[in-house]
């Protein structure tokens, strides 16, 4: 794979505008065909990458900006291409094909809080849905407009709003502009001795504003694993005015304002910036790895690590196709992947009595445990962030390749896996008459339940799109709800998820969400279709 | 103080009607002289507790229960008497002077949850205004009906349904009735060796439901402080219909809808039961008490606390004044209460490292430091369980006596306190003439800031009776709002904090909530008054 690692980067990379993150970052046309002749049924050459303008022929836009927010609106065709869609499976392969989804009319880059709600008054008065856009790299849909409801589309690009505003380095905190990719927030962060230290997979690619409205995982594994948490105060425009909170550590007077926003994904109003609590950089770190041979037994060591005190901050468990994909191991068995940090403390005893506690469950560790062996961590790190080129890269052979996630209560995890694992394998097997892998690891885990993630890859049918897909997912879908495990734990609801979201939701509370969103958009412009509408 | 120690238990202890808690440990008239001796201004003799019956001359009921639900319903005057009010110093000084708040027509007992949404359908046709009350221990006005929009009034006493129903070991949760009382709960978890671990100064007088509604502050003086954290799933019954979230450990899935009902205070739906996380019970504890001479050093060193590793489960600073009043130290100075404990490892050494982090900014070391060695512990938790006696006590002298609470970042801690000390200080000076005490002590403390808990004793003026407290709250809640400090961090808005309240919510948060409030109560018969309308 050395002609595709990624090169040092250029002053200035571009962004793919069909696929994951950087453009220099995806695996060439051999390692691809490489690839794909390890999933029988795929194509025997990788889809071409479509040319961004002459192949999608994109018409003039619907509306024209007014003069005095002009100078903050393009209608460029690449620009709006680039903002059609998120980064799913469905968004890559539409893309591959040619056949992107609805592309927007225009795209707006507000330089700071006011520019927003201007746009937004403007977009109320000429039926033109706004679409917030971070980083783009919603996997759900929640960045693609759907259908004809509205004259025009027009995308809201927050990323010019990147800068941390201040910093208080007493109480930890800083106030940071919703449009900060994660690699900016912490570089100007770092000369202050503080990080926010929020890791997704998709973290060079997507904004403190995208984490805010969807709820984001983030770089714990345990205790603190959202982004909620760290919110002290939000600022969100709406087109009923906007709202800001009081900077807080904790308050009990009523339902918390915040709380209604942070997933809001865009319907009720454009978060514009957060004070966001921070931490100190960690000064001690401790990593092993331990694998099973029963995945049954490696569950129950994860159920009492997360029950215990021990709060590692990763706790990756890898299945036995999830541990062989990602190279972590190559026998058959389970890898859990452990890590301890701490900015005050030693670790090294937090991770010998997890690495204890693993072993009484049938665990064995493996490589180099204990302080700053971490090559492990090193390893799993990188595949981690690899993955997603690697995936459109088995996508341009046709195939399937996607993943989705979900969280349920312990006595349910088990038997979710395997049913997932069963009736998704063989949906995919009587679809395309070849084997499908369908992997499992666990990203978070909690005292009373784990977040199970998944990997499916399958041979692809070329020539209906991407309704295999939807057929699994369906499929999928259809499991989660039987054994009440939530349609997302963090990859977020957008529009991909509605039908299971919507079974999930208590009724009641769809009608108070109903009625927040058409008091504060009455005219139904923010992220139609997407939560409510 | 000897006489009126709380007796040990009888089989049926009597609640009182007037004041908090048993009606046997309030302090006997001798007592409350001694108290009100040291205080100057207050009168010769206790005010005599009133007759409750004869005392009130309660009318009759303005509409009556149909049959079918009359088995659930009672006018008895003197259970009407007793759910016309909360427990705060308002609500005791008006019982003593014969002047309570508007006493409910009916009070209403469900036993099971459909029995709630009968009643709320019946109430929703009769005009009649429906107040959930649990252990009825709000302190801000909570449980009490004002003004005459409504026909009539109901107290819906949820505590007939205190049942734990269900219990999951594996995951550690239960399933809870919203009316279990602290004790009841506990004693109903015990036998599974389970806790939730929830233990405000109300423990005994007030219920699940009504923590969930407040989002009361529970055991943990950092990390999850608050009940919100434990709660898993739950039930709530709205005039629209019942909402029931699954069991998850988390899910990101639009906005939380338990987040919404959490805090609603009965303004959005009645509570019935939740699946609440447990704790195993803890096994290892350790505890010490820390003086110091500088209040503001003693702040730093916890500020230094709370953004270190050690997790302490207590960690309250008592101020001179409250350090003194509660015996916990009598030369002047500060004092921070530690206290440490774990189901499962060895607590003495974070013990150690705490201690040894306030010794660095110049605290000493007092008593029996180290395991079990929690004399200190359990004088303070003695005190903090008799205060709210007392307070009657010196309410029945002619005092003000009362409490309030506020979070605030870091950087505005010292002057916030020094200010609500100056300002509500002198302001009872100047209305009675006499210096009033103004005690504080931080209650939970956070990486990002603390919450300081106010004692105000003050001379009263025994003819207007309550409108001097109602002034000097006025005052604290003009400092608060001046630093931007919460008006609540866990005694809830109630109806006394409105003002407050409005002030600092978002104005979109507020549009928000009052179209979900419409939208779920449309005839407006849900605890009037609190949050919205």
């Amino acid at each position: 794979m050395d002609g595709t690692t990624p090169r040092s980067a250029p002053r200035t990379r571009t962004r793919s505008w069909w696929g994951w993150g950087w453009a220099d970052a995806h695996p060439a046309d051999a390692e691809c065909a490489a690839m794909g002749a390890l999933l029988p049924g795929t194509l025997a050459r990788p889809l071409p990458v479509p040319d961004l303008v002459r192949g999608l022929r994109i018409g003039a836009p619907a509306v024209e900006p007014p003069p005095a927010l002009a100078h903050l609106v393009t209608a460029d065709p690449a620009d709006r291409a680039a903002h059609a869609m998120g980064k799913a499976y469905r968004d890559v392969a539409r893309a591959l094909r040619g056949q992107p989804g609805r592309i927007p009319d225009l795209v707006a880059r507000p330089a700071a809080e006011q520019d927003v709600a201007d746009l937004l008054d403007w977009a109320g008065g000429h039926g033109t849905a706004v679409v917030p856009y971070g980083g783009g790299s919603s996997v759900t849909g929640g960045v693609e407009y759907r259908g004809d409801a509205h004259r025009a589309v027009l995308s809201l690009d927050l990323t010019g709003m990147r800068r941390v505003l201040e910093v208080d380095t007493e109480g930890r905190a800083a106030r940071i502009q919703a449009g900060a990719l994660g690699p900016d927030l912490e570089a100007q962060l770092r000369p202050h001795g503080l990080t926010l230290r929020h890791f997704p997979q998709s973290f060079e690619f997507s904004t403190l504003g995208g984490w805010l409205a969807t709820r984001a995982g983030g770089h714990y594994a345990t205790g603190r694993t959202r982004i909620d948490d760290f919110v002290q105060s939000m600022r969100v425009v709406t087109p009923a005015g906007t709202s800001g909170s009081w900077r807080l550590p904790a308050s009990g007077a009523g339902p918390s304002p915040d709380r209604l926003f942070l997933g809001s994904e865009g319907a009720l109003g454009v978060i514009t910036e957060a004070w966001m609590r921070l931490q100190e950089r960690p000064r001690h770190k401790a990593s092993a790895a331990v694998s099973f041979t029963d995945f049954h037994a490696a569950l129950r060591a994860v159920r009492d690590l997360a029950q215990s005190d021990l709060s590692p901050a990763n706790c990756r468990l890898l299945d036995p196709g999830e541990a062989a994909l990602s190279g972590a191991a190559h026998d058959g068995g389970s890898v859990l992947v452990l890590g301890f940090e701490s900015a005050h403390e030693p670790v090294d005893g937090r991770l010998a009595r997890a690495v204890e506690l693993a072993r009484s469950h049938g665990g064995r560790p493996e490589g180099d445990t204990g302080r700053g062996g971490d090559a492990a961590v090193g390893a799993w790190r990188a595949a981690f962030l690899r993955m997603p080129y690697l995936r459109d890269g088995l996508v341009r052979m046709g195939a399937v390749a996607e993943t989705f996630e979900t969280a349920a209560t312990w006595d349910r995890v088990p038997a979710l896996i395997d049913a997932v694992r069963t009736e998704v394998g063989a949906a995919a097997l009587k679809a395309t008459g070849h084997p499908a892998t369908v992997n499992c690891r666990l990203t978070h885990v909690y005292p009373d339940g784990a977040a199970p993630y998944f990997t499916v890859l399958a041979a692809g049918r070329p020539d209906d799109g991407v309704a295999l897909w939807d057929d699994l997912k369906a499929v999928a879908g259809e499991v989660l709800h039987r054994y009440r495990a939530t349609i997302t734990h963090h990859h977020a609801v957008g529009r991909d998820h509605r039908p299971g979201y919507d079974l999930q939701r208590p009724e009641p509370f769809a009608l108070a969400l109903r009625a927040a969103k058409d008091a504060l958009d009455p005219r139904g412009i923010l992220n139609p279709g997407v939560l409510v509408g």
